[in-house]
């Protein structure tokens, strides 16, 4: 049976919400999930939270009951609780009705099996938690297997990047590693490394892709660094019509990963 | 010469740190960019902003320095203040060295002149300013003319809008259209309007895409009201791979537009 809490003093309702911080949530190796849309996604993905809150209104669905059972008979942690005290945990004024927290899954790149798809993506030294996020969300709409995230990055189980990944965290995999690591690990197995860049004198259109594929995106503002263009197998470039010099990241990362798709259908 | 002005109650201040809010810029006719590389592409663009809001170490550099001069060249108002000042009115703590107000364009359906472009983007019911933004930086990379913002939208010239555009704000079109208006306009003239949707059954890599076409992107959250789709002289699917049913709204945008252009290359 849940238990009822309604004050903010609770040290559940505490944990939840210092994982709205980096720090917490390395500590705790948790992370937090908002919404019945995305904790139904990790559910059917295989993935139970340790601890779910919600409000009464939020028990009434019955997924949400569901998962709510599920989540108690597997050991977890389950408490009802007031809007309010979810408002506080989500730092929103309009909360969702459910509110979870998940064991964060390994992001060892040991633990990538390059075999299980024909297409990765991995992001070098991204800032923005929602490019991230949305990055994670395209990459499962197109069949990745997962994202590698090199260099200093944004925290891929932030708030921001699991709500912009519409679920798609619990669907890919996830590994960090140095640039050095990840090279070592990408040559000692099959795969072609994927980057963009303005210089290049390939279009995009009409490269040649290679499974498993390894799209390499750059960071926000400086792009990839010149030594790790070097390092790619093949360099494209999306050419740009307008005054921009660049796209979005995820949207540079979409327009990748889909020409790269489009061009193995026969 | 500038002004050089060190109170955060002097009038200009003050109004440039109104122009955060929607109200305020609705009724000044104003929005704010923030940053040389933005204010930069709106000189490039044609646009020298009304106000403009420096550092000492933001006039420094030459482009800055010219821009300034431009400015009040033109019978706009430059001010010279502290960082302190500059982060007050950006919000932030790490503020740009630059910060302007720009006059707001008309952003009337008939000011749209649908020849000047082979590609148009309209988005329904857009909440997320971020994404306006970066559909508005993907428009110019793809050379679309604009964006036709139908229903309630975000503000386009919101910060956050402004920002994400990377300066697309400036040149391309923008418009604000109820959608029967937009229909009517759109009917008036050549056009083919084009939706995405789960139910369609043509895949968007094997369908013709004629010019002037219209891309329409549906609301983060709902996707197409029912009756827009069918409005739509084409609808395309973009298939899913994996779990998720949907894309995020600037990344569909994205896939769309460089699609459909990749389709008219010989």
């Amino acid at each position: 049976m849940p238990k009822r809490i309604t004050a903010y003093s609770n040290s559940t309702v505490k944990r939840l919400r210092s994982l709205r911080d980096k720090k917490a949530r390395r500590e705790e190796g948790l992370f937090l999930a908002e919404g019945l849309r995305i904790i139904a996604e990790a559910r059917d993905s295989g993935c139970l939270p340790e601890i779910i809150a919600f409000s009464a209104d939020g028990a009434k669905h019955p997924l949400a009951a569901d998962i709510i059972a599920a989540t108690e008979a597997a050991g977890g942690e389950a408490i009802e609780t007031t809007p309010d005290i979810l408002s506080k945990m989500s730092g929103k004024d309009n909360p969702q009705l459910l509110l979870a927290a998940f064991r964060q899954p390994e992001t060892l790149l040991q633990a990538i099996d390059r075999s299980t798809a024909p297409l990765w993506i991995v992001a070098q030294a991204l800032r923005d938690p929602g490019n991230l996020g949305t990055i994670l969300r395209t990459g499962d709409a197109v069949g990745a297997g997962g994202l590698i995230l090199v260099d200093d990055s944004a925290d891929p189980f932030s708030v921001e990047t699991v709500r912009a990944s519409m679920g798609a965290v619990f669907t890919q995999a996830i590994a960090t590693a140095r640039w050095d690591e990840f090279i070592a690990w990408l040559r000692a197995g099959p795969g072609q490394l994927v980057g963009t860049s303005l210089k290049a004198t390939a279009d995009y259109l009409e490269a040649d892709y290679h499974a498993p594929c390894f799209l390499l995106i750059g960071n926000e503002q400086q792009g990839l660094p010149e030594a790790y263009e070097q390092a790619c197998d093949l360099l494209v470039k999306i050419p740009m019509a307008g005054r921009a010099d660049s796209l979005n990241a995820a949207v540079a990362a979409a327009v990748m990963a889909f020409q790269v798709k489009a061009s193995w259908r026969v």
